[in-house]
Order: structure tokens, then sequence, then C-alpha cells
């Protein structure tokens, strides 16, 4: 099987200007096949504050009403991924744009509501890696917008840490995937004072064991969720890291 | 050859969501291969007042600022063709929607400033069909976006008439192309006050007296010249109608 690296990038690197152009100077350097998943969070808040729409979160995580809706499907599928696009153009990389709509890539249902109404927020339903595989067979490579779509018209609001997942663990059903996770520090952190206290390898054992002393951050543990479940699906290498180290492959490996 | 049909539709028709749906009902029903083409100036038009930007147009041509440029990639990029891809998605159409940087589709040169400087406007350079006559032959629908790119990791403002048939242009190489001009009258009117009174032959030589008698709106010149340089290129058809007469092909034919 051929191998990809799939990138999942969050808000932070692809908001300024500067570690954008550094990430995708990363990203171009790539030799296999590869996927780039991208967040936009915060540009869509800064933009939902210009419109007056109100941002709403709860527990870190956004409630997407009619109107927020319409600000991050302009965000993370306008601006956010066509200037990555066109970025990586640029560096003679060939990429596309996708949300989970096109190409019926992802498809989701709109999640129910219980104690909270999250709005159009999707939990993915199923990864349709057809077209995908034809495009990057074709060295073709795909930039993906944390968007999904219900098949009946409407567009829905999706995790970029699960949507990397989870294109990561269908995908291994046909490549060797390696699946980057790549944030602020070098990695999963010891004792969180210390950016040097990287933690290079992380097993489910030790993970329960953070979690229950604290020293594993909010905002961290989906993310993590999300990675053991890639490994657990045959994905073959999952590393939680920064973008200077994409060349690297030094972080934290999910064991 | 095989038979494609190119659809352009303006703003009007996809920014109503009535009209929106009857496109897509007719669009969908088209059984040759098929690429939408969009535009979508007026909700753009109405983003950039929310956003306090000030809205230029110079003979109806919009001068592209910077904030201008971020607002279209939004609207034309996001907003409107994922829209557009999840509505034909939910009518089992396997839409893609790309915009002139996604698989280098389209790249540009910024117009150069003469009397006027109309910013971030792109000129078409080349058109680029060779990833997208892949997807067309896996029944893929490409939903194209008016924004091309120069290469140089910057997006641009391109006129969506001129992107339908250029692309239209490009692609009579590989199959024959029939391109569609929808916009809200049946055709081109003898009488501009009398919807009834569609010419339904035009030649170049009746548009020069149209033209010299003023029959022929402003907005309707650059379509025209559009859909004339498609036909000498070697476009098979090229209609003036409405979303209704998709299926009837009734309507102003250029010949």
């Amino acid at each position: 099987m051929d191998k990809i690296t799939i990138i999942k990038v969050g808000g932070k690197v692809v908001e300024d200007s500067e570690s954008m152009n550094a990430l995708l100077e990363q990203f171009t350097r790539i030799s296999s096949h590869k996927i780039l998943v991208h967040g936009g969070g915060r540009t869509a808040t800064e933009m939902a504050a210009k419109l007056g729409i109100e941002n709403q979160l709860i527990d870190g995580r956004r409630i997407t009403g009619k109107s927020m809706l319409e600000v991050v499907t302009m965000v993370y599928g306008g601006l956010v991924n066509k200037k990555i696009v066109a970025g990586l153009q640029a560096r003679g990389c060939n990429a596309i744009g996708l949300t989970g709509a096109d190409l019926n890539l992802i498809s989701a249902v709109k999640r129910p509501v219980g104690d909270i109404d999250y709005g159009f927020v999707g939990d993915i339903d199923d990864v349709n890696s057809r077209e995908i595989r034809m495009l990057i067979d074709e060295n073709v490579v795909p930039v993906v917008a944390p968007l999904t779509h219900d098949g009946k018209g409407n567009l829905l609001n999706t995790n970029a840490d699960t949507i990397a997942s989870e294109l990561a663990s269908e995908l291994s059903n046909h490549f060797n995937v390696f699946l980057f996770y790549c944030f602020d520090k070098k990695g999963v952190l010891e004792n969180p004072a210390d950016d040097s206290s990287v933690i290079y390898e992380l097993n489910t054992e030790k993970y329960s064991q953070l979690k229950l002393a604290g020293t594993i951050s909010t905002g961290m543990i989906p993310k993590l969720d999300n990675g053991f479940r890639a490994k657990r699906s045959g994905v073959k290498e999952v590393l939680i890291t920064n973008t200077e180290n994409i060349s690297t492959g030094r972080g934290t490996r999910l064991i």
C-alpha cells in the first residue's frame, strides 16, 4: 500500500500569514501522498463578531445557529480553504479544496438535541473515499474544510480533529496512513508549564492517568480521543506535534 | 465526442431559495455531462455592506479591494458554492465545488492599472482542463465559482460569464459543448419592454445593429461578447435563456 500523510492544523496556524507560510512550505515538502485538514474557528469567531452574530460556546464547543452556519460555510469553505489552496498552487502543489459535501465525501447527521442544542453541528455518519482516492492517485492534494452535509441539502459544522481521524480511518483501508495533529506545542506535555517535557510515546493507560491527574487540558482530550480511535481502526501512525516537526516526525506518538 | 452542457447562472437565480431550487431541479435532469458556473454578486454586495466595506462599481464592474476580495472569496467560494453543492448532492448529483485555484483550473493575471484600478480582478490567462476532465469522466459534476488565481498565491475576482465562455472554449477540444447563459428573461429581446419579443437566432451582424440601436442593455453586452467568442472557438451551441428553458432549449441561439 502507498503511504499517505494527513496533516491536521488548527486555526492558529492558518490564521497568521507567517505561520501559514511556514506550514505550506513544510507541507509542500512531504513527498508521500498527502491531505491537509484545517480549522478556522478564530476567523469564524471574528467574522461573526463583525457581523453582529453572537458567539455561543459551551465547554469550548461552538453552538452553530443558522447565521453562524453561514459564517462557518463562508470562512471554512471559502476564505480559509481557498487561501490555502492558492498558496499551495503557488508552491507547485496541485491542491483542491473540499468540504464533506463535495464528492459526497463526508455525510453526517445533525446532532440530536439533548441537554444542549448544538444547532447545525454534524456527527459523521459515513466517509466515502472513492473519488478522493481517484484524485490522490493523480497526485492531487485535497485540502479539507471542517464542514459536512446531511444529504438533504444542509451543510453542517463538524470538528476538524474528528474529520481528520475519520478520514484517516477510512483511508487506512487503502493506504498506510500517517496522521499528524499539529498545534502550537511540540507534543503532549508531562508538565503543562514546561514546553520541553514532551511525552514521546503515549498509550491509553498513560493517557488515562494524565487525564485523572488533570495534566491534559480540555482542548487536548478530543484530539487524543480521535487520535486513539484512528490508531485502533488501522491508522499506521498518529503523532501530536507542531508544524516545525512535520519533517522530523518528532512529537507525541500514540501507541 | 461526448456532449457536455455548461450552465451559467447569475446571482439572482442562486440567491433566492425558490429559484435556486427550481434551477437545481432543472440542472439535475440534464442527462449529458454538465458543469454549473455561478455568480453571487448580490450576496457579496450585501455581505460587504454588513461588514461596512464600501462597494465601488464602475460601469457595473466591481472594484475589488483587499477587503472586498476576502468577501467574494467567502461568498462565491464558500457560501454560494457550497450551498449549491449540498443542494445537488441532496438530488443525487455528485457535485464538486471549484474555484480557478482548485486543480489550477483557471490561472489569471491581475488586470493592469489603466485609467481605472479594478483591484484584485483577474483576466484569464489559461484554462487547464486535465483534472476537471478526469472528474467529468467519472460523472462528477463541477460547480465553478467566479474566482481565479495568479499562481503566486493570490485569488482574483473574475466575471462568471467570462469563466463560463473560457471553460466552454477549452472543453470544446474534448467535448461537444452546449453553453447556456441563464438570466431572468426568455432570451435577448427585440423590444426590451416586451418579454415575448425573443430573438430566436442572433448573428454578429444583427447583434451590431441592436447595439447601435441601443436595444441591447449594458449588462447583456459582455454576456453576448463572451458567447460569440465561445461560438467562434468551437463551442457547438450558445444559448441565452432562463432556467425554465434549460430543458426545452428555447431562447436566443447565437449563430
